[in-house]
């Protein structure tokens, strides 16, 4: 048995999504599941406790930010980053590529890895599918990434077919850099962009490697929502039924819906967090900016259909008054209640694929939250 | 029976200190007390259930930054202060005297009040005795406090006696705005410099006025230590037994020490949050800067000796990474874990009190603390 690896419990008759639990070293999460991100070894604002309080069952944490402070020495030292943090369930790193192509201006890209510049301190820097590996095995998480190449969107084809290539090659020489390691599953992320021929290219690469899972990488990146459809679509069948499938960096409440309903079983993303350190709400009506004025004098809580520790507790007059005075408090609040409503909304999910219902379910909540209307945003 | 009263159970034989309680209307509060500071309805980086996990068993806010934003009708609306940030325990409003004083700098002094300008927008401002009473009275805080002139310090003794005198003056005035209000105790504050005669003076003014407690105000506000400590002493002798006494903005460990001992009953201060923002914290063996370098690879909790969330849970490794990475978690680790240190100290106080030994702990506290190095830090 590998040390992470998927159970399938049931697919949605009326929708194909899948129900399911993934089974870690640090104990097991149903699938579908959304993960919070505490790129720093904490997820913003929020204690592990509460991460507890509303059922996160897994948390995802970054290679490249861990690496570049405290460091992965720091955190091995300390016993592995469960220890380091105070949080004893599943952990999923990626491997820092995402970071690399994103922040760093200056990088030179070849067969061995990326040269770049520390983001921070612009100290000259190398990472390669090796060194993601070993600064993976150092955190300790349960769920490690392949080290991919992240390329630009929109890419031509050529580039993207050579970036694929790169990143099957890559795939493997992280294979064997994780040999012999029992306590961590290490997954493969399928690239391609949107050519449906270079998406089932790095998918049977990647499935012939034999990962225990796989992430479909290079979405969320700002295309069109039909085209994140259409790749998943494409890129399913060829993904094998018994293995977990993670879709990166997506958060919105319509991605998550739509992508379970294509089969995906994980899915993380800062925006919970980023828009609620903005003051912005997510509700069962769309989203709320509290810090405007009309939420003044309003003491209903944030979302009247929500139960969670925010919304029994403090008015939007209150947390407005926080946020606009910037107070800590404000920010604590709107953070928990837009991690507890994305948590809660897979709860719904994975109740209606158990009923068979999830399409029903995506109408319903789609017409509410406003994703039906012309002017809908994209979040 | 008046709104808020004095329990006294008894006085250390060695020190002289007092143990009791203060009773309010939202409940009752052990003496001596530190009282945490939520200046604007919140206790930075903390939320209400924190604070009643250490035991904080009453908090203070500010009457001159509630007025200014959100405004006390709104909090009014609300249905108070307590229902507002959702704090069911005592709260003591100060009057708004200190920051008309100390932040702004323009600002026009006559018998009828205090005009000057919102240190936030500039709009001109009017701040009298009985403005700052219905303030307070829409707030609903159980403690009020009077509108006083904080002379600047050092001031000359002219000035000084001028301003006692005036301190008096709005003191009736105060009460009688407050005349009638039976769900709200108001204090008087006494003022006087370093002046014995005039700290005598102020006192015997406001005794004769009858407030259910009083204030020592004007310390605490540069003055060496052993300034205060006289004060203390000249000025106890004039307030009656059976009242509790409050010595305002002391936040340190060796001057909640040193007032118990004097027959202070109640301290607040927002020194414990923030030292704790800046990544300081407070230790049985003295002040530890969590964020130096010496720090980084340290295991250990902040305070071996301490049975805090923070210290029982984190490493000064994990606080130092946090507080380094401006993460919001870290402040709120240090905060806890300042503000726990005060609220245990006086828990301590309260102990050496019932067992007639408060100078004993007080010498084996200084010793630890590092109070009697030569090199002592005054805080």
């Amino acid at each position: 048995m590998t040390a992470v690896y998927y159970e399938h419990i049931k697919t949605c008759k009326q929708s194909g999504a899948r129900l399911g639990k993934v089974h870690t070293p640090h104990g097991s999460f149903d699938t579908p599941m959304f993960m919070p991100v505490g790129t720093l070894a904490t997820v913003k604002m929020m204690s592990p406790d509460e991460l507890k309080e509303m059922d996160a069952q897994i948390i995802l944490s970054n290679t490249y930010h861990l690496w570049l402070r405290p460091g992965e020495d720091l955190i091995r030292e300390a016993g592995g980053l469960h220890s380091f943090m105070n949080w004893d369930r599943p952990i999923l790193t990626d491997s820092g590529g995402f970071q690399v192509f994103s922040l760093s201006k200056l990088r030179d890209i070849d067969e061995e890895g990326v040269r770049f510049r520390n983001h921070i301190s612009g100290e000259k820097l190398f990472l390669s599918p090796e060194k993601a590996m070993q600064i993976q095995h150092a955190l300790g998480s349960d769920i490690m990434m392949a080290f991919d190449e992240c390329p630009p969107y929109p890419a031509e084809y050529k580039y993207m077919k050579d970036s694929v290539e790169r990143t099957s090659r890559w795939a493997e020489r992280c294979l064997r850099e994780h040999e012999g390691n029992t306590t961590q599953g290490l997954f493969g992320i399928v690239q391609g962009g949107e050519y449906k021929d270079l998406r089932r290219q790095s998918a049977e690469d990647l499935v012939s490697m034999d990962f225990p899972g796989y992430a479909i990488g290079g979405l969320s990146v700002g295309e069109p929502k039909h085209v994140m459809n259409k790749v998943l679509e494409e890129t399913m069948p060829h993904l094998p039924d018994n293995k977990p499938r993670y879709l990166m960096g997506v958060g919105s409440a319509d991605a998550l819906i739509d992508g379970a309903i294509r089969g995906v079983d994980m899915f993380d993303c800062v925006l919970p967090t980023r828009i609620g350190r903005n003051g912005t709400c997510m509700t069962s009506e769309g989203r709320k900016v509290i810090r405007n004025a009309e939420f003044a004098r309003d003491f209903r809580p944030i979302d009247e259909k929500c139960d969670c520790y925010a919304c029994k507790n403090y008015s939007r007059a209150y947390i407005r008054h926080l946020v606009k005075s910037k107070e800590a408090f404000g920010f604590r609040l709107t953070s928990y209640h837009n991690l507890y409503f994305l948590l809660n909304l897979m709860v719904n999910v994975r109740e209606a694929i158990k009923e068979d219902r999830l399409l029903d379910f995506k109408e319903e909540f789609f017409e509410q939250y406003g994703f039906n209307r012309p002017d809908a945003k994209n979040f």
